[in-house]
C-alpha cells in the first residue's frame, strides 16, 4: 500500500482546531480539472471557500476530496476540491493556520472515504532506533 | 475564551495518519514536573514512547494531556506526558513526522478532555477578507 498523504488528517484537524475555537475555517483551492467550484467567485486560477459548518451543508473532508454543499447569491451549490488542490486552511478570524504544496489531483471516486481511527490495546516498549525527520516547528 | 493551541489536534491527526498507515506512531517528550513517565528510561532528559494502539491501553490524546497505560520491563506503568512537553511525533518505520516548540506545562487536571467535532449545517458565502497568515509548508 503507498503511503496516503498526511494533508488531509492536518485539513480535518484545523477545521476542528478552529470550530472549537469559535473561529471560521477557510479553505484556498487552486482551480484545476478536479475542482467543481462557481466558476463566477474564481480569481487568479484561486477561490476561497468558507467551509465552516454555518456556511455548509453535508460538509465531507476526505482523504481525496472536499465535499459540501453551499450557496452562492442564493444558489445552492455543489463543491468538489480534490485535497491535491488545497493551498492553505486558515480562520478568517485571525488568519492562523497552515499552507500546504499544491500537486497534481486525481478525479473524483465515490469510494473516497474519511479515515476512521481504529482502537485496540495491548503492550508496550519503548523505542529510540529512529529519528525524527521532515520535521517542521509548529506553535 | 483564549484560543487553544493547534499541537493536540496536529498530534492527534499525524497519530491517525501513522496508524491508517500500518506504521508506529511515536512522540518525543521533553521531561518536565508534569511528565509522568518511567525514569529510568529517561535518556538527556528526553523520553521516546510508543504510542500505537497496540503499544498502549487506554490512550487519550487529549487537548492538555497524552495519557496511556503501557508496559516497561514487564511492568504496567501510568503514563502522563502533557502536550506542551511533546517536541515530536513520528512513524518509527520512516521517520515521518512532525516537530513540535515545547513549552511550560500546566499540572494535570482531570477535566482535561478530548475536543469533539460538532457537525451542523447552514448557508454559505464566499469570504477573502482574510489572507492566511504563520503558515507553515507541509508535504
Amino acid at each position: 500500500m503507498q503511503e496516503s498523504s498526511t494533508k488531509p488528517y492536518l485539513l480535518r484537524a484545523l477545521h476542528e482546531w478552529c470550530t472549537d475555537n469559535g473561529y471560521t475555517p477557510h479553505i484556498v483551492v487552486t482551480i484545476d480539472e478536479n475542482t467543481v467550484v462557481p466558476r463566477a467567485h474564481i480569481q487568479d486560477g484561486q477561490i476561497t471557500l468558507n467551509v465552516g459548518h454555518l456556511a455548509t451543508n453535508g460538509l465531507r473532508i476526505g482523504n481525496d476530496y472536499i465535499e459540501f454543499q453551499a450557496r452562492f447569491g442564493g444558489i445552492t451549490e455543489d463543491i468538489f476540491v480534490p485535497i491535491a488542490a488545497v493551498s492553505a486552511i486558515y480562520a478568517r478570524e485571525t488568519g492562523a493556520g497552515m499552507g500546504f504544496e499544491v500537486v497534481e489531483s486525481a478525479p473524483y471516486a465515490e469510494s473516497d472515504q474519511p479515515a476512521q481511527a481504529s482502537s485496540s490495546s495491548s503492550e508496550t516498549k519503548k523505542s529510540d532506533d529512529a529519528k525524527p525527520s521532515h520535521l517542521s516547528i509548529v506553535k
